[in-house]
């Protein structure tokens, strides 16, 4: 390929736009160009690398028995309608209607559909296990695309979906599915780890998410500094190491005068307490217009996601000024003593039996010894943020926190998509049972972006050879010297010869120019003809990842590069592992 | 891959709503299902077909150097009012808005969105010719989807865009998208002819359609018996032989009373006199309030895509009876002599000088002897359709129509989209000069189902090797005998490792069934391994495109299948005929 025939232009200058380092490099390496906030198109040199980063993929997943199609972009909302997602998916999805007035989603995934198709494909269990994907579009109506490709409203996805007869089944599925993940992630020079985590609005129960841990995640994912625990923020639970309730008598509730004192370090102060004997007491409204009190010890934060998990809404909202005339509360001084009727949701850090301040319910006033079970009492859950530090659930080990991106999630639906769309086969006992279901997808674009993110330096990209957009740069210098175009483009035909893609500047620009773009365009290896070295009878070879230059004789030129470009080939290449004996043979490779 | 975990059902019978032979076996041979009117998935046996289709295309299109990119399927509105086609596409468009209220179009094409990267992408003439292509799915609001993937609402283009400095430029691009499309039609085993077409809803001027001559094609192409000249029915023109007006004098127009007569076969019986003889009045009425009047020979039909594209208009509507009384036109005896002012158009094969009957504008009269340019005028245009047996405008032969399924366009636009859009470059000479514009799609799907409606007999499909989803089905008779299945999973180990694509049918039916499914599926070669050809040393070879079978030794079965693929591989490879001087060197193959 012709670099001065190339569609889409380097920039010297990231657009002021760009938040994160690869985001930068994504605009200026022409990657990919924004239509719209959140819309993004790929240039060629990007098309290239996503491309390959599908292919990875398609290869991994090929190699677990799955096999390819392709559901559409446009999906009529009856089948959405039989999961209730219609509804619950309105706000971040984009909505279509044709001119007969039937309504469509531009899919936000594919599970609603796919498994439509397996309750009338699939009738006997002689048909399972079956596993299907595709690469495809997906729409979500983000209210803050953010950061490039990390957060977009359009994108395509690979999304694979088993489809199994029984439990046993769908966790020998799953497990494939994320050998395939860690196997493809690791091919494309992303190093990803797997994290438990929660199902959100997808359904389920057992979830696992795929980060990469890098500054510029917008994700918080726990990790046990002594075992191997690890899981997202909206899933992490901590060990609560509660004493034994206190053998002494603890006095009744009495008021303490707090006068001006409304918030929890106020408070701490004011009575020289720390904050874990202290009760945070939160007031929601929900939309059905049910009132939730919840409390949680004052040095701890609440998980929101954990408590919409559990309240079932996609949204909190704090209760407003009527809530609080209406339940008798007072803002800065509400507690669970005394309050109108609400449902009360008591976090599981709040012990038992300890004396703990609350808000009276009074201006100006605070409760001193209110204990849970004695003085109130609420349903008990986990909604608080596990921090830094905090013991791990599993090895009683620290736990810390690092910023990470999603680049792939896994989910075990179990029968939930089957008993809501009666998607049920004919079982080898004569019974009908319900299709085990699991669904798994990776975002191309975000892992294209995750790459540039975790890969590059001061001066550009520097790709892993597995997804590089080519894998030899050959610059002829200066451009216009005939000479020099006649040698470099024999250079160019005798390694593309050799199976190897080559992108070939042929520009009419300034050394300085030509090898500024080459370190932004980050290709693995550099191969430079020029007037000097021609005279001297050599070319000059380079790796991106490497600052020294190799001056080649011209005549071993072209076999030093390709044996560069194999060796660095290969490590991408995994081995063929075996898979379980259930494999379909015949899986194109 | 194993059959018996194949995801995808076949059907012995068609649905009954299967409206041509090809949509009744892309149903039957699980190559795709609806999910709704108009919006199909593929089924991975379909998918596979259509991914050879797309990488068939893909090479073509590298080797007269395009480049591959990506653009969204959601499409902000911006860019379409640029155009104006925001409005004029309106009515065959799905769109939709996020919920900051901000409008999108599901994209119907992609010129727009290309014209726009084009603008801020290229700089200057050295970036220039640049050719892009993608493969996306395009949105159509379609009111009559019809004959399965035959006219579809959701569907995956090809679509290549050209830029170029010069119309030099574009006709050079022009010609190397026309020679990439007839090598790629025929690689896929379609027979397509180009014809001359119109521009539609597209805007520019010159456009080739790529047709498949077909029964059951719902587009009429004209094409001449003596030379090469073809054209679609929007497009197609004849030559109008006039005779001299005679020398004769015409009579004035006198009234002749017609009782009851309302329609031109009555009128020509009444008179005896030929419908070439008579005038037909159309009378229409614009969006804009504008009345047209058309007149046509009696003989002649209206050729409504001409008429629509003279008015600049989407849809005809034809006059109400607010117009007649308007114009005091009386329906059935409408004419041009003494009507009300409307605009007037006079069909090119009405003839100057020659006394015409028409209507008088009376209830039961109508006037003999009218001349145009004496007694009426108005402007003349080609707004008859062609017919069978009219003279070539080319060559003076006898034209012909035919049947024919449109599987692919290409449209020289000049620099109708860089005017509208100010996409401007820095020429040589120092000024700004508009981006030529050209482009080039192909559906995916047409495609496929169009391979299908041309390669079927009774039994099912009969795929050309390069498209077929797999080029051996290795048939185990019967499934469950352990050793039949032992030999077949060795044959099939075999030929799958000298690189053949084997589907295996393990499952545990009938021979009836089995050779039913093989001869539907349509898989160019069935090799059969069976316990009578165990016993006897042999395996079954049969073509699908043949009615005989060969018993082949089992020791030199898997080469001579091998050998049957690679001859019939090679009918579909094309020479790697020159191109023009100017292909970017290094293009991927």
């Amino acid at each position: 390929m012709r670099q001065s025939h190339l569609f889409g232009r380097t920039l010297r200058d990231a657009p002021a736009e760009a938040q994160t380092p690869g985001h930068q490099l994504l605009l200026r390496a022409a990657v990919a160009r924004p239509l719209a906030s959140g819309l993004y198109t790929w240039l060629p040199l990007g098309f290239r690398v996503a491309r390959k980063v599908e292919q990875i993929i398609r290869e991994e997943e090929d190699r677990v028995g799955a096999q390819e199609l392709r559901l559409p972009v446009i999906t009529p909302a009856e089948y959405w309608k039989e999961t209730g997602r219609w509804d619950a998916l309105e706000p971040v999805t984009f909505r279509t209607r044709d001119h007969g007035g039937h309504e469509y989603m531009v899919a936000y995934t594919h599970e609603e559909l796919v498994m439509h198709h397996a309750r009338t494909e699939i009738q006997s269990y002689r048909q399972l296990p079956a596993v299907v994907y595709h690469f495809q579009e997906k729409g979500r109506d983000e209210a803050r695309p953010r950061a490039g490709l990390l957060r977009v409203r359009e994108f395509v996805m690979k999304d694979a979906y088993s489809i199994d007869k029984d439990m046993e089944g769908l966790e020998r599925s799953y497990w494939l599915q994320y050998e395939a993940y860690a196997r493809s992630f690791e091919r494309m020079g992303l190093k990803a780890i797997s994290v438990e985590s929660d199902t959100g609005n997808m359904g389920g129960d057992v979830a696992h998410e795929f980060q990469v841990l890098t500054d510029v995640g917008e994700d918080r994912v726990v990790m046990c500094t002594a075992c191997d625990h690890r899981a997202n923020m909206e899933k992490a639970r901590r060990r609560i190491d509660v004493a034994p309730a206190g053998a002494a008598a603890v006095p009744a509730p009495s008021e303490v005068p707090t006068p001006g004192i409304k918030t929890i370090p106020d408070l701490a102060a004011f009575l020289h307490a720390p904050a874990a004997d202290l009760l945070k007491s939160l007031l929601f409204r929900l939309p059905s217009g049910e009132r939730v009190l919840v409390l949680l010890p004052g040095d701890r934060d609440l998980g929101e996601p954990k408590l919409r998990k559990l309240l079932g809404v996609p949204n909190l909202a704090y209760a407003g000024d009527a809530d609080f005339v209406a339940l008798g509360a007072v803002a800065g001084s509400m507690g669970p003593v005394g309050l109108g009727s609400a449902r009360v949701v008591v976090d599981a850090s709040v012990e038992a039996g300890k004396p703990y301040v609350t808000g009276a319910n009074k201006p100006d006033t605070h409760l001193r010894d209110v204990v849970l079970g004695r003085d109130y009492d609420g349903e008990r859950a986990d909604v608080h943020d596990v921090r830094e530090g905090d013991v791990c659930p599993r090895c009683g080990g620290r736990l810390a926190i690092e910023r990470g991106i999603e680049v792939g999630n896994i989910f075990k639906f179990g029968p939930y998509y089957a008993d809501k769309m009666n998607a049920t086969y004919l079982a080898e006992d004569g019974t009908r049972k319900p299709l085990m279901f699991g669904s798994y997808g990776i975002g191309i674009g975000r892992a294209v972006q995750t790459i540039i993110e975790t890969n590059h330096d001061s001066r550009g990209i520097v790709w892993p050879m597995s997804v590089a957009p080519f894998e030899v740069h050959v610059v002829a210098l200066p451009g216009k010297d005939a000479a020099v175009r006649g040698a470099a483009e024999a250079v160019v035909a005798e390694i593309e010869a050799a199976g190897v893609e080559v992108l070939y500047d042929d520009r009419d620009e300034s050394a300085g120019v030509k090898f500024a773009d080459a370190d932004l365009l980050g290709i693995p290896f550099r191969v430079t003809v020029s007037t000097r070295g021609l005279k001297a009878g050599t070319i000059e070879v380079k790796a991106r990842s490497r600052d020294d230059v190799e001056n080649v004789p011209r005549a071993g030129a072209v076999a030093r590069v390709v044996d560069l470009v194999t060796h660095e080939r290969a490590r991408y290449r995994l081995p063929a592992a075996p898979l379980g004996a259930s494999t379909p043979i015949g899986t194109p490779a």
